[in-house]
């Protein structure tokens, strides 16, 4: 029999996982149902686009078409699911019923609307969709002073493209930091103090309280202080969809995911659901550095995630290791990168830390064009496993996350990995000694005090 | 009592051992003695001088007085050991006798001399200290056809420089591939490929026979064809240093290094010596990969060793791993790296391989300038780790091949590699499932030959 793979959801989880499924089981018939009107895209590359260093056009790899001519795949565009039954086994769209044998749901997540007024009014925008971004293009146009609402990553990237974009960018975050939790403040500072150079102006310490106007946007008002603007963003966080899986009465974590086991299976009662499989950003899984779980919501964790749903769903045995969430943003002319726990979540988790961090350059001191690189790391106190890292780089920070990455998913001992870790050293791409092993260095001295 | 610690040799492991000694006891008396003019630079470098990119003085960090005034070290330059002597724990060097409570043996390697006529011909030259460079230097102003000896890293990295000074320049190897042994044929094609772009000239299967000329070298012959030259740079490896280690009567390894413990004890007897270290080009240490030892002779290692020896000649209690020796080399427009075993010098060792390769970019797919990256890992065939890797991109090659590193010194089996590593995602900077997990992919694929 031809078994029947229903996917909800076409972001990175959801599309990997159809083609994964179809690589493992070449007859199944695959079928992807997405409410979304693009599908197979880079959602993270707005703010380039925004910026015009690459057209909407370049960013969409493939469309239903494809799917469908190349990967034998159906694509159901524009498409609402309104019921999932776990009984029946299916799955309802826009009044047809579709039967599944095994079913996968990538449904993604939303952005956090603060409960504030004035949500409604013109010019007041999310980004997310492609669709998001293609709105805000539109009223760039007429705009002159950007208010963004959150200091996150995200944030931060669109504040540079608007700046890029001659606007006049306040960026309010209500915590006391730029890129909160995932982030420490000495790392922070650096990337607010970089986006600063550029002319973004920050309010820290700053909550949404409302956003004024009448039809279109005018002001907002952050902790005790208004700011004029004729166009605000809200990178305030992603929420997951959790509309189909509680149809499927499957048990929603702690953080607010659907909680996933390794084989990327949902529970319902505590039990592993044996046919349905949940990826990217709508799960919450195990962390990879405290007791308990973790959101991503990463496309590079959906990918992963994707492809393991999607083989299992095909009727293979794979799994996704515990989660760090290595993360890179690049802001201006520097790459900020993280891994694992900040000092700041660790404290969230009641984890004790001792950290350790490094200043040196990407190539030779003496080789032309080298930039400045800072990493830090973060062990745990009492078990002195490498927890998370956290770096800052010119260039090339991303070989270095993810090279911590796997020290932090293997559990390595901070010492473990100093007498282990090996770089290797040609002067126009690294000093002789690699500023992480150097910054590992300085956290075994801190976890031991004394120099040996 | 003031602890007196003598180190012989004044390059990477050298100084940096006599830092780190000097850090673990302030109070110690440290001297290190060299045959050496200059002292602390990069030889790394001395390709990218030659080509104009770098000065000379850039690349000497620092000179003997630094050492005495801003380290409290002494420094004797163009200084020889003549003995060296484990009862009485003296060391004698220009006539003059010094005691030692702990010695530290960096002597290094020299440039491995084929026995063929001709070596002392005018115009034949090694690269390997400053001086060497320098030498060149001299003779290049006059040169118009170059002849390199030997197809390793240092070899194609002199190549490249010559070419870029506009000379002709042929490269004779005398085995089947350039970059032998360290890398496949497969990854070292694409490195020829690419010098030969350049216009470098290549002698595969051609060992050298001879140098011929009177005074002044006229040509090579390698295999059965003789080349016109006016220069020959001699690329054809290193050998370790022994004069010092044999008169102290350390054990000498199978591959003709010191042997080392992991706290850079050498042995004596099979038994460890206690108060004599040695670090760097000089010896041979625990392979990361395979039953036995390694011989790195890589300046990164060099480091490591050297802060190691230097921390416990000076009383502390520092180990230094296995040994994977990751290495990166940057040939005109590509970055070509690797770690642990080849197929190559698994099959010297022994060992049965499957390998697994990926191809991609440095960035995003649509993201503009992103670079072609090709990733190959190999695993052992019976255990499933991970033996090594090699890589080609045209950027960002160390931080992954670090990453990689880390997997193969930690014994990682693939299939663990593959279901816990996290790649960092930002489209300017990464794929969103980066190449090297891509390659780890196809790598365990290739080991069940089912894929799940």
């Amino acid at each position: 029999m031809v078994k029947r793979i229903v996917v909800i959801g076409s972001g990175a989880a959801g599309l990997t996982a159809a083609s994964a499924a179809k690589r493992v089981d070449p007859e199944a018939e695959v079928t992807v149902i997405t409410e979304d009107e693009y599908i197979a895209y880079s959602p993270c590359v707005i703010p380039w686009v925004l910026d015009g260093r690459i057209t909407w056009d370049d960013i969409i790899m493939h469309d239903a078409s494809y799917y469908s001519k190349e990967r034998d795949i159906n694509v159901l565009t524009r498409t609402k699911v309104t019921n999932a039954d776990a009984n029946s086994r299916t799955v309802t769209a826009s009044g047809k019923v579709y039967g599944y044998d095994s079913l996968i749901i990538a449904t993604g997540g939303t952005v956090f609307i603060p409960p504030v007024s004035g949500i409604g009014l013109k010019n007041v925008f999310t980004v997310r969709r492609l669709n998001d971004g293609k709105k805000i293009e539109k009223a760039m146009k007429d705009s002159k002073k950007v208010v963004i609402a959150g200091g996150g990553v995200i944030g931060l990237e669109m504040a540079l493209s608007m700046r890029n974009n001659g606007k006049d960018v306040t960026v309010v975050e209500m915590l006391d930091q730029v890129i909160p939790r995932i982030a420490d403040k000495d790392m922070a500072g650096v990337a607010q103090d970089h986006l600063s150079a550029y002319g973004v102006k920050f309010a820290l310490n700053a909550p949404l309280r409302s956003i004024n106007g009448t039809d279109s946007v005018k002001s907002i008002t952050a902790g005790d202080e208004t700011y004029e603007c004729d166009m605000v963003i809200l990178a305030t966080g992603v929420r997951a969809n959790l509309e189909i899986p509680k149809m499927l009465d499957l048990d929603i974590g702690i953080l607010g995911g659907v909680s996933v086991s390794q084989s990327m299976r949902p529970y319902r009662n505590g039990k592993e659901v044996e046919n349905i499989f949940a990826a990217g950003d709508v799960v919450q899984c195990e962390s990879a550095v405290a007791t308990g779980p973790t959101m991503s919501q990463l496309g590079s964790t959906a990918v992963k995630q994707g492809i393991v749903a999607g083989k299992n769903a095909g009727g293979g045995n794979s799994v996704s290791g515990t989660v760090a969430s290595p993360w890179v943003s690049v802001i201006g002319n520097i790459h900020i990168a993280g891994t694992g726990l900040s000092e700041n979540l660790a404290a969230w988790y009641g984890i004790r830390t001792i950290s350790g961090k490094a200043k040196g350059y990407t190539k030779a001191r003496y080789y032309p064009g080298g930039k400045e690189l800072m990493v830090k790391i973060v062990a745990n106190a009492d078990t002195q496993t490498m927890i998370g890292a956290q770096l800052i780089a010119g260039e090339d920070a991303t070989g270095r996350i993810n090279w911590l990455t796997e020290a932090v998913v293997n559990r390595t001992k901070a010492e473990d990995f100093l007498a282990r870790a090996e770089n290797a050293y040609c002067p126009p791409t690294s000093m002789v000694r690699d500023v992480v092993i150097s910054a590992a260095e300085d956290l075994c001295r801190n976890l031991k005090k004394v120099i040996q």
